[in-house]
């Protein structure tokens, strides 16, 4: 059985990536937690990955590291159905996984990833005005194009929705105002049974990183215990 | 055919590789030029990608934008030879060609990719020297374990040699001290003739881009006319 070596389930955006994608396969795996910013966090990470970075999978003989990569091979090692069938929407569904592995920079830094808090709706600057825009874009355009047959951004759920859910939750998180359709494909994520099964983990968590922590007060805090 | 677009050759780090990929590979491809920095590239970029980002390859009525998927595209749609053959090997090409695509920011902010000229050695801070380090144990990792058989990353010529080929020209350009095993990879890559014939067309161009030129006076000035 495979190994998702990842990080706080409350903060890891990269983690919940993959760990979305193979739960909804219906892959079993182990789970290996390191918690951020702790003193031993990088040394612990790097006995399994050169890289220095979770998410991790180790498969036997084999370590893949970085999101993306790590759906491609369970892709190419299980022959699970990671990507859209028909090859036009692979195509799109590969490109807008790549476009948020490098992008979205503005909207990750001003809003990170935070499973545990509710921020009240206010202007959050162009950058993120930005980021959102070209997100609805993306989200009109995929389903627009290949949307029947599922509520996913390619009818049926693929890497590409993963790749995409820690952004969904950031325009949760944020109360960043949004139109019916993106709502709809935001609350299609956020009410899957395994994001909420990460997200009930999350809310256990009694860790708490700074770094992701923004500078105002929350409307909701949903770890009583942190 | 396909059609690829890409920016400056002088300094379009994200259009070399695709274009290397596929040069390698021996496929025809069209080319469309959009040179940066000019009052209608966005406007230009825009009418073939909504992400607004080169490079773009348009294959009938298929697009394909971002590198990572672009060359995912080529070994998905015409069953070329993207990835290494072995199993564990492609696992690992895969993980640094992600790790390429969205990291090395220390190293591709201080030292921007520019074929036409040559800086001097020198000490350019704690972050580039770090991203040396990766990118040397990458590329001593990848060898001692796949690189029988080739002088490349994984033996062969393989997509992770083309995610690479940006940093390897930077290497090149800001004189960067390398030990024997990273120089012989550095060249490697600089000699192979289809890398040569983009540095011809690049050292061709006029265009100036001032955010890609960095503050220093070079020690060689390939492209005369600029």
């Amino acid at each position: 059985m495979p190994t998702l070596v990842i990080a706080n389930k409350c903060y890891s955006s990269w983690s919940l990536r993959p760990w979305l994608l193979m739960k909804q396969l219906g892959m079993a795996f182990d789970e290996i937690l390191i918690p951020l910013d702790l003193p031993d966090t990088k040394e612990k990470v790097l006995k399994h990955s050169p890289a220095g970075k979770v998410p991790i999978l180790i498969d036997g003989d084999v370590t893949v590291w970085e999101s993306i990569a790590i759906m491609e091979y369970v892709g190419d090692a299980y022959g699970s159905p990671v990507w859209p069938e028909d090859r036009k929407a692979r195509a799109m569904a590969r490109s807008v996984a790549a476009e948020m592995h490098a992008g979205f920079v503005g909207l990750r830094s001003a809003c990170p990833m935070n499973l545990g808090k509710k921020y009240a709706s206010r202007d959050r600057g162009e950058v993120v005005a930005r980021d959102v825009a070209r997100f609805s874009e993306i989200v009109r355009d995929a389903r627009g194009r290949f949307g029947v047959g599922g509520p996913f951004l390619f009818g049926a759920f693929s890497a590409a929705d993963a790749m995409y859910a820690p952004l969904v939750t950031r325009l949760d998180t944020y109360s960043i105002a949004l139109d019916a359709t993106i709502r709809a494909y935001v609350d299609t994520i956020l009410s899957l049974p395994a994001f909420q099964e990460w997200r009930s983990a999350a809310l256990q968590e009694r860790w708490v990183v700074d770094a992701d922590e923004v500078d105002e007060d929350a409307i909701e805090n949903y770890r009583k215990a942190a």
